[in-house]
């Protein structure tokens, strides 16, 4: 019996969901994960691989049920048959080219899904939850650094973002509603990384969608080089910078927010932007990852792609003064890490 | 068998959905309607009240199912049974107070339902739908008359509206995704009146939220007075303007947009505004109403409610040139119409 409370984390197998649950083990949590497993390696009959690994790096077991959150039934037995405290919120489906191609899909998965495992929370009584949201909420930004009052759903284009954008409109409306709930939008910018210990890392499936995996995967040799969209933005060197987030500082983010939850003078809803609040171009990253892999890194600059834009970064003041969270891992670390975790795992969790 | 082709009607027991189904009728079109009579009255083992009464209207049979649209498989068994050309979706639950005290029943009935629907929808084949918005998804008008470009989605401050938004940008994401899909948003403004047979009309369980048929129960008797929220508003008389619309021409403008959906150059989606495009204030229509009753109606002023706005009205000229429909009905003939629905049925659809 652990010492804090116990938590139930949703996608609790994906990319920030395993380095998330490495965390709340480390810091005492007891932690039952749920997935639905459409995005994560087993072998056959066993749980995911990338809670396996989170095992292995901290010596405790992990409670995992393969579940889907539109499955009502099965999570209101998961919700009866432990004591559960707060929930963290990952599962979704996130790939923003499909959501365009199957909108459906994601719509029904991420906000049907979404309000199914609200209901079952409410009807249960545990209403404290972090939700896994996104800057794609703040659309094309109207002003930089973004804070936490930057308008929100106007030029979300995408299916997945609209997404982001309605569930957090749900959550606040469910607070206003019931003054019970407890609820922190954490709107990431962009998570890179692995665990140091190189066993838990992003492991995409089919061509990286995002910047850092594709430059591992040309380092490691599984792409021929990076194409690089747009050397003309208003930038320091013209291609476009983004505000990249360690996974494990991002993941501490998590339970700072549980944290600030449990305070008695919490009510409501609060978001809190994760970023370290400082960009980095196409190129810096490029750079950094030739530093920390010592690999040069082929690439080939291309015309901009639509819907792109120059510069997103945070303004993550917020979180801490609120959460007392920063950011304390650099864009060196980053590279380091990714390099680290793809190199011991060339393909993702299936590396022997 | 009738000329037309099938239209599967969502909500076809409901006020804009009952009179919708009788315009279908008479213009030769087959009717399966569905509902989940929440919000309807039947006696016991019978098809709801007021689809009996459009049967006494047009002598015409409607294929009823009691079928809630979240119930996925009884939705394909419909779809499976009956050769369907094309859905009017009209289910959805729909008072704007309630919304805000259990917006989880909203976002999961109107959101997660519509959701269903469409995937059902698409794997029959069935991908031409009208959808009855709402002229709630302009939120505060940034400009009048309002025209179809005014921005939606900004100020929807209740879960009602924003239902009616998500499920307009759901609906413009599946077009984009899928050029089969035809869709046509139909933007309400005000629906008032009854069918001039006096045998269907607005039947609101409890203290009606909409002026219309609180004026028409303070007539009748059955309310002591109306309250007047606000007379200081920049309007003529100081009272709110909106822009009622009798519901055979909003139920016409369904039949329209049907057509005009045939048109084999109609493709994605269009968003239609349905209005009059002429602005009443709360007392010009009380006065319309003593007029047309021959009933003096008592009324208090009170102060403005919280959200109200001032004024609001179409510009209804795209539904003119592009559906060649126009509201035909004035004010006179809206109240007129009430007042024969309300004498004849004092306690609605129940009444004997």
């Amino acid at each position: 019996m652990k010492g804090n409370s116990t938590i139930l984390v949703t996608g609790g197998a994906g990319y920030v969901g395993s380095h998330t649950v490495v965390e709340l083990l480390k810091n005492n949590y007891s932690v039952i994960a749920i997935d639905n497993m459409v995005n994560c390696y087993a072998k056959a009959n066993d749980k995911p691989e990338a809670l396996k690994r989170v095992e292995q790096i901290t010596g405790e077991t992990v409670t995992f049920y393969n579940v889907d959150i539109r499955d009502r039934d099965a999570l209101d037995r998961i919700f009866k048959a432990h004591k559960i405290d707060s929930v963290i919120h990952f599962a979704a489906l996130k790939a923003v080219g499909e959501s365009v191609k199957v909108p459906l899909m994601y719509y029904q998965n991420n906000i049907g899904g979404s309000g199914t495992l609200f209901e079952v929370m409410s009807k249960n009584g545990v209403k404290k939850l972090v939700f896994s949201s996104s800057a794609t909420v703040y659309g094309t930004p109207q002003f930089l650094p973004i804070t936490e009052e930057h308008p929100t759903g106007q030029g979300c284009t995408n299916p997945y973002g609209k997404t982001k954008y309605f569930v957090e409109e749900i959550l606040k409306d469910l607070c206003t509603s019931d003054p019970e709930w407890k609820v922190i939008l954490l709107r990431y910018f962009n998570p890179v990384g692995a665990h140091e210990s190189g066993l838990i890392g992003e492991d995409p499936s089919g061509i990286p969608n995002n910047l850092m995996p594709y430059i591992a995967q040309v380092a490691v040799g599984r792409r021929d080089k990076l194409h690089v969209f747009g050397n003309d933005y208003p930038t320091h060197d013209g291609t476009g910078v983004r505000d990249y987030i360690h996974i494990t500082d991002l993941a501490i983010g998590h339970l700072k927010a549980l944290e600030k939850m449990m305070q008695p003078t919490f009510s409501s809803w609060t978001a809190y932007n994760l970023g370290t609040g400082r960009g980095y171009s196409v190129l810096d990253v490029l750079k950094a990852f030739e530093k920390a892999s010592g690999k040069p890194i082929q690439y080939e600059l291309e015309g901009r792609r639509e819907g792109d834009i120059a510069e997103c970064y945070a303004d993550a003041s917020l979180a801490r003064t609120e959460l007392n969270w920063t950011a304390t891992r650099d864009i060196f670390l980053m590279c380091q890490d990714t390099w680290n975790w793809q190199q011991k795992n060339p393909k993702g969790f299936q590396s022997p």
